[in-house]
């Protein structure tokens, strides 16, 4: 123990810490500063920097003893508060720099950092100094966060008002479509909004600190686990086993087609019988401190018989695998694709045909925050479960019959997530939490280190995918053929919806008549299938996209004219035989055409014998819902003070689903003349709201929003009176008329049969992309150097969040084309191992044209966004390099030395 | 457990809470906002007041289960922040508002909630609010806070500016006299000061939590104590008693006098034999959570043998009284008083004699916060004890034998203190929280709740005093006779020194030539003396300012001019025959008394049968120092930055220790001209600072104060160039002079003799109070309407601490003289309980006229100060209740009952 006089913020502190504590545990844990976020932990991200002597530090790496007496140590709370923001706050809310606002408060005070000591500084500057201090954002693709720095620097050098920084309403006092900012925008460049973690160190005094003892081999048999030396360790309450959880000890898949030969009840909560992946949890550990639970967790003794591990489909698929689930095969779902007239004769006598194989991999989510989550018994006897789930009402009867509960006694409740773009689809240690705190009866705090959540959180699926299109040969395709495995890991839970997509999505964007295809869903022992942004069309959109390029090549014709000839036109259908419910795409294709030229021009003057450079495009579509007749419920109450409160789940990935859920309310809550801050949101609680659906397949804004829609309007048809004005809640009481309402709506769409046919999204958002590269010829390097997308979502509800939602995506889908990965269990489970995208990664340079095709379905004309910035910009980006320098590279990422190898062969 | 939706401090917080928490441990424990300061945790004093939902509440005594969903709290910490004060905060500052700053959030809370309701709220609308909503400070004595209520009102009114509010430096950059803001202010009217419970919070998580196992009854042999069962109990790591301390088990008095009877090792650090007093000690519960060792030490058996209880002097010194301590008998000292020739012939012969019995009893301190510690093995090996303590090194010296540590193995520091008024001058927990820290060797936390406070910590020793004046008819006194009992409670430490002070300020002021007098040191059973402001003078001087209002009443004199003739002049000597080192009383009774009669004039013509009123006065004197050569030492290094920082124990009972010191230190250093933020100060820690002394007897600022003026002169001789210039800090450092230097000083006093003879203290500090009071003939309820002292404390040093330590003491002199007591164990177990003086108790009107006569041994002619404005107010206060009434009483506190018991025999 040492004692250390240190001026935090301020004010002078007498510190009492251990001289090996890092200063992000005693700013956070000792003294409350929980506005230090602490991501990774091992210096890669950022999030916990301070300033220490006026120095930027990541606080995580920094330890106790190397803090001098005497020390000035600033966090983001000694920056400002939301009742005096500092002027890089106000930026960061201008310009939407928070999104789930994890990384916001180390942004904060990297940039307090940089302007102390260069307060005027150019773009590139900030952008050496983000990458150089490893400040890592996943959402934004922090073009946003440049233009806030640059934008605060002008006020603190007195160029610009704080005034001229804040946002104005606009005369008609309507915010939809506006840059309004997200009302938790405050909270998150403040470090004051708590995420889980935060609450966690805010629970009560007796809850209970969970360590998991998880396997470190990805398929065996279980032997035996003895805890009792575990139990005997300090502070330890109780070693959870399979043993304690009192109902099926299964995870169930729910929405398992029935075509699949599994029954959904693959995934284990505590592992019994079998390790079925790399992380499995064997038993939880509940103690009194995380130091004692992982002590004593690693006194747990598990014997295990290794058996084959099956790291791929194809592994899975060898002829001796054995079957992972005994009884159920590796390959238990088949999705078939028919549309049109048989294509093998078409292909026997078209005149080209191109066939390739592609593969993208199992791209990792990389939030900056590592899954977290807890759980405890209210006092009327239900389980509480507070997770970062996006699909609250979703999980909470996954999770019931393994735990042994009955749904109507399980409440669920979104904590503030630092980014899940997907994974969170899943639960992932719900179930965990729950059955600690069913087994200890106290409060259960669970927090995943990185390593943790990369390998046991799901991940991006691969696809292996044969692709073959039959055209004749002025360009019009006439035929698809596609046949694609889905690796899903070992647990079956949407797997079979995954594979569904293939069906959907490869080749979409073009009126293709004729298709024919399977996919299969293959069990594998790699880290299991979970939603990702894009959800399928990332894997099966850059299978068509990189395959229409080389039809292009063969045909001689240049890549855009070839799509603009087979995307869809007024007749035209999906692959599904759905008729799109806009046709944006030719037009979309003009406006980037100009740009696309010149952009060709640009290329080959800046090429040189070192660095050559090209251009790529792509076409992505994506649909909004989940398949079919997708529903969701809101409530919406009129309050004693004539505000509303909506009751909804419309989770937050980060994306800003409660500007979302406010820019919908209050358009459409128009007539009362409401201030947005007269509404009120009550979101992501199972015992509070209604159930709006999960956050996947970027529903939520249509969806849901309609969902939002129609209760507004409930409420507006009980308060309008006769003369057409609007009651109050006291004329409401008064006349005995319902303040609350119950606003439910119904996607008309219809599931896919058995051949993949029918309409199953009302919406859906369609893009363009074009990447321009460079690519190092000595190393294989390659840098991005614009993006561009011409984006059709529809009405445009918010421009800071929409915005936002493409700039993010698109550097996820560079990310993806370039660097990401999770195949090495043990190199890629790291942030920095894993290929995460630093700022110098993605371009500054990013444009984006929205086409605002107002969609009859989406609520005020708006469609979905978040899935469309990474349908498939990596296919545009691989374009490019081949555009660039020759060298094709189907399967993803294009790593350098993958460059480099193409690049001898050209 | 239940969950919560609220906004605190203007951020949306989801809280989980046991439903029957209490707000104040959410909001400090939970969400670490320990601005939020809880003092008697039962509704008393206001400390912890927040705004819920636009109401003042009390969070120590609002549950959880009370909250309603969406509520709004607001706390200190939503106030306002260091960087962005609110105006109530910087008018807090500007009047002194904050003393110890314990109450300090809660008055800032109740203030804001006042005038959002209340916007030009009066002088007594303020103290009503206060009033009602209990908001108790003791160290300002109100006024002061009244003035900031109605300065932040005129800010916020737009009436008055920030600016007019904030300190401005005088032109010469002089800051000695001046109102500079104590460092620590803008810490303490923000809530980010760390008060020893708020560090405990900060503490790292595997520190242990203590619960003692106390005595229940005043005396007892120890049969047996049985563990078993507690060390059962869930999070308990051990339970301590006497057995697993490994040295003495004792606390040493140290500075025993050579004829104590004792030997100074009689106060346990936990009971073994014998319990001496309720409240002691008798075993250590250390657990992971206060309530688990709580729960654990209710389960520690003490079978006890009861033996008689000797609650008061009288009782213990009966014949057939037992010794408390075996083998020492219970009256363990006495002090002779012999000056000048023997008295009974004088008194004999005398034209007049008056005699007469006189009790002050047992003050309770009542600081707000209450007694709070911890300790820990530090990596070196060390113990480090936190505390309240106001004499580190003295109560290293005495606890160290006990524990087994060699003191150069022990550090002690002071936490901030949110009050002591002297009863952190004897150890209270260091003992306790050092010995759990040697047997777990885990940090130590032990925090007393109110009633602990009251019953086990040290109290002012009630004296017995019989007292004759001998006079000649026309006022001269000639001679005095004084008897004295003290009754010191169980442990002897100090009690010598304390009966010593009845030979010096019996009849101190006045120029008695011949006294004899005795007096003795009596062990019972109650609680242990420990210091109190005044030490000895209030319970001394309220027998002989009493009996000077009997003799003038006998002689037919006015009160003042019978004291204005036997004041100190030239030739007079003080009781212990020391010639005072200045003559201001003649003065300062002739300032006064034009005053006096004006009051007399006015209680006349305001009296009325049902209210009588009255006007009283009294002399007040004390000495600076411990008895005798008192010596500090202080270090002062020059900083590589040219700052200097300062090292020294100045310890702060909440008078203002930080600024007693910067005031001395920037006097004494004007030739280099720093700017005050360049003096830094690392006070009262024994591992970085030397022996400067405790706090007691008002010897800081006279004692320190000299040792730091030499310190600085010092360093001013090193960096004095031949030119007269000052070297800088480089140049210290190339020319190989020392930046570091020792500076001490010694006072020049002697102690006093056998027969109480001697020259004790360098300074005297002399005053002269005047009480208007009203006295309610119905009910005998007595209320002081104004208090008035005529005070020389020498010159100045700054006008904002010492006001308000003459506010304060003054205040808690009204206390003394009409409520406060802690003599019946249950009743007076609580603030309110114990007579507590809320707002309502104190004069808005308190006037303070300076006479500032430099003291030639005070650095820059500063005297000390806190002691005198309790020497003797109270004693001003019954004179005026005679005065108003005709009844006198001798025995405190003045009660309405026994006032009107008088009131009936008058």
């Amino acid at each position: 123990m040492i004692k250390q006089d240190v001026v935090v913020n301020g004010v002078a502190r007498k510190l009492v810490v251990q001289a090996d504590a890092r200063l992000s545990e005693v700013l956070r844990e000792q003294l409350g500063l929980t506005g230090v976020k602490v991501g990774c932990a091992e210096g890669h991200c950022g999030a916990c920097s301070v300033i220490l002597d006026g120095k930027l530090v990541r606080s995580c790496v920094t330890k106790m003893s190397r803090i001098k007496d005497g020390s000035e140590i600033i966090t983001v709370e000694g920056i400002g508060t939301p009742d005096n923001l500092h002027p890089i706050q106000l930026a960061w809310i201008a310009h939407g720099g928070a999104q789930c606002g994890f990384c916001t408060p180390g942004f904060i005070v990297s940039v307090k950092a940089l302007l102390d000591t260069n307060p005027s500084p150019t773009r590139e500057d900030v952008r050496e100094w983000f990458q150089k201090h490893r400040n890592a954002c996943r959402c934004t693709g922090y073009k946003q966060l440049v233009d806030a720095t640059l934008d605060a620097a002008k006020v603190l050098r007195g160029e610009m008002s704080m005034e001229d920084l804040a946002y104005k309403m606009p005369e008609d006092g309507r915010i939809w479509g506006t840059n309004f900012p997200r009302p938790s925008a405050v909270a998150k460049v403040t470090g004051t909004l708590d995420y889980g973690a935060d609450l966690g160190l805010k629970l009560p005094e007796d809850s209970l600190r969970l360590a998991l003892v998880q396997a470190e081999i990805s398929h065996a048999r279980i032997l035996s686990v003895d805890t009792s030396e575990a139990e005997k360790m300090p502070g330890v309450a109780q070693v959870v086993t399979h043993k304690d959880i009192k109902g099926k000890n299964r995870i169930t898949g729910l929405i398992t087609f029935p075509t699949n030969k599994g029954d959904g009840w693959d995934r284990p909560i505590l592992c019994d019988e079998k390790v079925f992946q790399f992380g499995d949890a064997i038993a939880i550990v509940c103690a009194d401190t995380e130091k004692h639970a992982k002590e004593a967790a690693a006194k747990v003794k598990v014997e295990l018989e290794p058996l084959p591990e099956y790291m791929s489909a194809p592994a899975a698929m060898a002829e001796d695998a054995i079957e992972i689930h005994p009884g159920t095969p590796n390959v238990y779902f088949e999705q078939r694709l028919a549309k049109g007239e048989e294509t093998e004769p078409i292909f026997g006598k078209a005149d080209v045909v191109v066939e390739d194989d592609f593969y993208v991999g199992r791209q990792p989510h990389l939030p900056i925050e590592p899954d977290v989550g807890f759980a405890y018994m209210d006092d009327d006897g239900k389980l509480v479960i507070h997770s970062k789930s996006i699909g609250l009402h979703l999980h909470l009867y996954m999770i019931a019959p393994g735990l042994g509960v009955e749904p109507e006694n399980i409440i669920m409740v979104q904590n503030p997530a630092g980014g899940t773009f997907g994974y969170k689809f899943s639960p992932t240690m719900e179930a965990l939490v729950g059955a600690a705190a069913l087994a200890t009866g106290r409060p259960c705090y669970l927090g995943y280190n990185y390593f943790q959540q990369q390998t046991y959180t799901g991940k991006r699926s691969p696809f292996f995918i044969n692709l073959r299109f039959a055209a004749t040969k002025d360009g019009k395709i006439q035929a698809m053929e596609s046949d694609w495995s889905v690796d899903h890991g070992p647990y079956s839970e949407f797997g079979d919806l995954l594979t569904l997509r293939g069906a959907q999505f490869i080749g979409s964007g073009y009126d293709i008549a004729n298709i024919r295809g399977l996919g299969r869903t293959v069990c594998t022992n790699h880290a299991w299938g979970s939603a990702f942004r894009g959800y399928g069309a990332p894997q099966s959109e850059f299978a068509s996209e990189v395959l229409m390029d080389e039809l292009a090549e063969k045909l001689g014709m240049d890549p855009l004219e070839l799509r603009f000839k087979n995307v869809y036109r007024e007749g035209s259908t999906t692959p599904t035989g759905q008729a799109p419910e806009v046709y944006s795409l030719p037009g979309m294709l003009e406006i980037l055409k100009p740009k696309y030229e010149a952009a060709k021009e640009k290329a080959k003057a800046d090429s040189t014998t070192e660095v050559k450079r090209g251009v790529g495009i792509s076409v992505g579509v994506y649909g909004c819902g989940l398949d079919g007749p997708d529903t969701s419920e809101v409530d919406i109450e009129l309050n004693d003070d004539d505000s509303v409160t909506v009751y909804a789940t419309w989770h937050d990935h980060g994306q800003g689903a409660d500007m979302g859920t406010l820019a919908v309310a209050h358009e459409a809550l128009q007539p009362l003349g409401l201030a947005p801050e007269q509404i009120h949101l009550m979101l992501n609680d199972t015992g509070k709201c209604p159930n709006s659906g999960p956050a996947g397949g970027s529903r939520s804004q249509v969806v849901v929003g309609r969902g939002v829609k129609s209760a507004c309007e409930l409420l507006l048809d009980g308060m309008r009176k006769a003369d057409g004005g609007f009651r109050t809640y006291a004329e409401m009481v008064e006349e005995k008329i319902p303040t609350k309402y119950n606003g439910k709506w119904t996607a008309p769409a219809t599931e896919c049969d058995g051949d993949g046919q029918g309409s199953p999204f009302a919406c859906y958002m369609y893009g363009v992309f074009m990447s321009e590269v460079a690519v190092e010829v000595a190393t294989g390097q390659v840098t991005v150097e614009k993006m561009t997308l011409v984006a059709d979502v529809g009405k445009v509800a918010n421009k800071l969040l929409v915005d936002g939602q493409i700039y993010g995506g698109m550097a996820q889908g560079i990310g993806l084309a370039l660097t990401e990965d999770y195949e090495d269990i043990k190199k890629h489970s790291t942030l920095r191992g894993a290929g995460f995208p630093y700022i110098k990664q993605i371009p500054d340079d990013m444009e984006i044209i929205y086409v605002e095709s107002p969609r009859p379905e989406g609520p005020f004309g708006a469609s979905g966004v978040g899935e469309l910035p990474l349908t498939c910009p990596h296919a545009a980006v691989i374009n490019a390099i081949y555009n660039a320098c020759g060298v094709r590279i189907n399967r993803l990422p294009a790593l350098p030395e993958k460059v480099l190898e193409g690049l001898k062969s050209v």
